[in-house]
């Protein structure tokens, strides 16, 4: 059988013709009982057919005793049967011509060895079967227009709202967390998938199912682990081919979390930082309030549907309440977003409606001032103005009392030129609701509303795989050809120097030298001060054995160095192949970076900048980008590392060479087209005053493991 | 008249026997027309006296022209007549014996020096006529009971929902959200305040009044400023005493938050590190989230109704969704407290249970294991586990369509012994209000769940202030005399030298020479290499002028910086009295801080330890105390700065002199003690090997403003 794909697939998985629930139980309590019922409830039109082997009937359906039995025409077998009988069960699908099916039961991967050799026979006969998988340890597919196929006990609920956001979760709970939620504030869903453990659809193709669908605004994920780089960015230029939003919540901001989502599904969590940038390059939202994943989406929906980058993040304020708008202000000031003061025309608008303009930074128009041409206006006006990038409507008492005052006059801004967020201060779910129903971003609490607004603010378009400028290129062939010419069978600092040098990243002047006399004529030749390194493929830690030696000032020094090193490195590592002693010219600058390359095996290719030293590490003070970069994004870098204060000319310092700085960070992050480098690493990078470039004092290359 | 206090105060306040509102509008919807409608819905059953000159009826009640024509008995004046008409009310209010008045309007102190003069003048005329004051700037009060004396609009609720928390707010509005907000949970609030201005009614004294009450179990705080440290401490020292506990609100995390609470309440909002050590050193819980303040309370009653400190700040997680509960741990785990792994006793339990022990990290009881007698038996054994702080239960759908399962085993836990916090994945209204009325603490959403449970581990009772021990008292007896004998009137370097030396914090040996043959000598009796610096009253800031030579290794060297700095000192400040050079012994050690100790005008002295250098700053990684520390605290501090990891052996280098910093901390702290000081910094303070000690290398003193 072909295994279907597109349209044809999302037919199969969100309104198959016929159903197939394997292993259905009679007790409609039981979770392999619950489904039938949850179909039936939520109006599935489609035929239902229960395989159980012992029963005859189940719940006034017939029941057959293996999917051979079952009638033609199934789309979708939902196979909630043990661990050990998933594999015939997939071969029966692939004889039947069942293009999908999901798989409830856990067991495989996320158990160990002898899980995942199964998961890996489950996955191969898919495919020799042609039949597409969802799981396993998924709880099944959710689509409010008519197939609640899932043992989610949120299918209890008398009804299912539907809405205009898909949703792909790696928690089946959390699937129910957002329908019951989502339902309490009004909020819908098209569709919302259990992703499970991704043998076969991952979670970009599932999303890119969703997006397809013309039900659907956005796509929600809640993720714990990014398994699948390309499948995730393919979906995500998908959704910005149709001009949809993806949003995602991802555990692991904690290396608790990390833990948890690695047991929990079987992956490696992996690097967070690294995730956030991922999600960030593919122009996917993120947000790190469970109730922004709910809130936030109408934020991210423009005036013709589209989403469009903000060029900043000043947000304006407008409250009928000074204390509820100080509040946001302060969750706001807090996640480093800025409070646009009020522009003329706003400040004028209330003066003529007798308001105090005030300090002028919040727009209050106080309990009293509130009136709904006032409201409008002043709306309007913040709408017009082009230093402002968002704003946030505040509403106090009069949102439970008076809505006429200031929420009415809110319900045409659907689709604001300008992402408009509401929060209302007291729980007013009447208001709450009409302005959810309005299409527009409403917010429970100030935190939630603060940190939607950033997650939108930062948002932009999944950033495109630029073409590498001639000169690039040209340094990518010149490390390709390093390493062909077997150069990164054995690194060391000499051949890292070497790509440095093919990547146009200088370093001081320096030579290896293998005698005592050599070191003092290099010294000759360099002019003093130097500093000495043992060198050699086999010592990854030379300052460890005490194998550098600072600030040498005579010939004689050096000499003794080159003596001293040799004989400290033979008696630490006597199987060390050495290759001599560099003898580098010590140069100083206004600053120190740490510029590092490495591909994580599921994320791919970044660079990460930091600031030198150990404080640096303590505090977890980098920016980290998917590699390779262009030059305003490492600029971007560079003024986002707060260490770096000083190479920006801190407190009246001179400044550093912060433009050399982003040039070596684009540099080296071309070695994301060398897939022979693993790794790279320059610590330090001096930053020398402005207009003397960087110097990199030591660097460390690290092959692929071919 | 006598003014009350007390018991009589708090009668007068919120149950007075009659109230006389003072410019009440006979238009119903006006600011000043609601308070009579809402004293009339919500039940007040005293009499009430509308002052209005131009009705002689408002609301079917007989209005008086003044507050001199009204009948006697009024124990409560709210006053909402123009700021200029207060003056006259407040003092017909004393002509009346009316012993206390609650001021409405605005445009006093927080619009600048002529509303200040007339706040003052106001207050004289109260203490004179002996009424006491609530605001101006305020709404009003809310008593639960049958007093809802306020315009605010919230009071257009049906009903009002009793409870058990009083309120104190320094925003009117927000008052409303509490309510609301509350009321949307099932909580409700015995008394209410907006405190406004606090030109005499403090926030302490007001929230003192609250916990005299028996109905009150615990008061919350809305702060944008702490005003007065000394009535809050009273305060604090009055709910240890009940047993009670005082969780606040404060705006001011950010700039913009700060720069808001002083337009908005006319004070200074401070630096909120000092806010937050105050708070902290009170005994007063501090929450970041707003839905906190409104939902963390019960995690503050002990079995007894008393709150006692938790000895760690380990979460036990048990889920019946492992989505849920892995969200919770990785907010749990983004603020620092640890995920408590299930102990044996709960492992046996699961495996009886049939259910999986997982990792043991998460207790995830799973969907399908969750039963009653699990989750009780589950919770016990939580409770009886020494190694375990809090218990956090999530629940997931079953809150919602099975509230048997997990919530109602809860039902009994309300005075657990450990704080246990419920969070309910699905929105579950009805089991919420459940849990709720048992007096359990109910969260909406993860982030408040773990920042209150941040927030009630990391509570201490109010810190006594402890008596110095004999050598301490010498120590600030020692200072007290150098500041008598009037060392103080021009502290240099010198002089700081000899506050460090009198409280017993060691410096490098170092001697005074104003003769370039002096510094000659004095470098051969301390042994080089030496550091030599000017010494001047006049000069703050020395390295800005080079003032400082480092690294002088031969007496001859000495000597020429002894002419070199004087020269130096006197082209770049002429006028400067020059007291000599200060030659000193250079020393080496592990790590350098910053130890700094300064008098906040309106919160008291604070001690403050930070790293040196300039990433420290940068990076704000200080820990800040209430001044004076005791050793315990001291230590905390020290651990409590991320930079110091080099004192404290950061990747197995030799760790520092930490337990002598601490004491450096103890006795630097003892100025608080030294009111002519205002401020002292020890910068670089050397962190020398275990053993060794530490070394102030450079100080300042400042004295205080006589």
């Amino acid at each position: 059988m072909q295994a279907v794909s597109g349209e044809a697939l999302r037919r199969a998985l969100f309104a198959p013709r016929a159903v197939a629930l394997v292993g259905a139980s009679a007790n409609p309590d039981k979770t392999t009982g619950r489904p039938l019922r949850y179909l039936l409830r939520h109006g599935y039109a489609g035929q239902i057919h229960p395989v159980n082997p012992n029963r005859s009937e189940i719940g006034g359906l017939r029941a057959y005793p293996d999917l051979l039995a079952v009638p033609d025409g199934v789309d979708h077998a939902f196979l909630m049967c043990g661990r050990d009988e998933v594999l015939p069960a997939i071969e029966a699908c692939g004889a039947r011509g069942i293009p999908c099916a999901t798989i409830l039961a856990g067991g495989f991967a996320e158990t160990g060895p002898e899980g995942a050799a199964l998961q890996a026979r489950v996955a191969a006969a898919a495919r020799r079967a042609g039949v597409r998988l969802l799981g396993p340890n998924s709880i099944g597919v959710i689509d409010t227009a008519g197939f609640a196929c899932s043992a989610n006990a949120v299918l209890e609920a008398e009804r299912l709202l539907p809405g205009r956001y898909g949703v792909v979760s790696q928690s089946g709970s959390m699937i129910g967390g957002l329908v019951s939620q989502g339902a309490a504030r009004g909020i819908g869903f098209s569709t919302l998938v259990s992703i499970g453990n991704e043998i076969d659809l991952t979670l970009g193709e599932v999303a890119g199912l969703m997006l397809r669908d013309d039900r659907c605004d956005a796509v929600l994920l809640f993720l714990e682990a990014i398994k699948d780089r390309a499948t995730l960015a393919d979906c995500a230029a998908r959704a910005q081919d149709a001009g949809k939003a993806l949003i995602a919540y991802k555990l692991g901001r904690s290396q608790v979390g990390r833990d948890l989502a690695a047991t929990h599904t079987g992956a490696l969590a992996g690097d967070d930082r690294i995730a956030d940038a991922v999600l960030h390059h593919l122009g996917i939202a993120r947000v790190t309030m469970f109730d922004s994943l709910i809130e936030s989406a109408p934020l991210f929906r423009g005036p013709d549907g589209r989403c469009r980058p903000s060029p900043g993040r000043r947000v304006a304020i407008v409250s009928t309440t000074g204390g509820g708008g100080a509040v946001l202000a302060d969750c706001l000031g807090a996640l480093g977003l800025d409070l646009a003061p009020a522009p003329a025309a706003v400040r004028s608008l209330m003066r003529q409606a007798g308001i105090s303009d005030g300090s002028g930074r919040l727009i209050d128009l106080t309990l009293a001032g509130t009136h709904p041409a006032v409201v409008q206006g002043v709306i309007a006006a913040l709408m017009a103005d082009a230093a402002i990038d968002a704003v946030a409507m505040v509403i106090g008492s009069s949102a439970e009392y008076r809505p006429d005052m200031a929420v009415a006059p809110l319900l045409s801004w659907q689709g604001a030129p300008k992402p408009l967020a509401v929060y209302t201060v007291p729980a007013a779910a009447a208001s709450q609701r009409h302005l959810v129903e309005a299409g527009l971003a409403v917010f429970r609490s100030p935190e939630a509303c603060a940190e939607s607004l950033r997650a939108r603010l930062a948002w932009r378009p999944p950033a495109t795989d630029r073409a590498l400028a001639p000169s690039e290129d040209a340094a990518a062939a010149r490390v390709a050809a390093m390493i062909a010419s077997g150069a990164l069978s054995s690194p060391d600092e000499a051949v890292a120097r070497s790509v440095l040098d093919a990547l146009g990243i200088a370093g001081p002047p320096g030579e290896i030298v293998t005698s005592a006399a050599a070191a003092a004529a290099a010294f000759d030749r360099l002019g003093g001060p130097v500093a000495a390194k043992i060198v050699s493929p086999d010592i990854a830690h030379k300052t460890d054995i005490g194998g550098v030696v600072l600030g040498i000032d005579t010939p004689a020094a050096a000499a003794e160095a080159h003596d001293r090193l040799t004989d400290l490195a033979r008696k630490a590592h006597p199987e060390a192949r050495l290759r001599g002693v560099l003898v580098q010219r010590m140069e100083t600058g206004v600053a120190e970076a740490i510029l590092g390359f490495r591909r994580d095996p599921a994320l791919g290719p970044v660079v990460l900048l930091g600031t030198g030293g150990v404080l640096a590490e303590l505090f977890e003070d980098t920016a980290l980008r998917v590699a390779p970069v262009d030059l305003p994004t490492a600029r971007e870098m560079v003024a986002g590392v707060r260490g770096l204060a000083r190479a920006r000319g801190y407190r009246g310092a001179p400044p550093g060479d912060t433009e050399a700085l982003a040039r070596a960070v684009v540099a080296l992050s071309l070695l994301a087209h060398c897939p022979a480098i693993a790794e790279a690493e320059i610590n330090p990078l001096l930053v020398r005053p402005e207009g003397q470039g960087v110097s990199a004092l030591d660097a460390l290359v690290v092959a692929a493991q071919p």
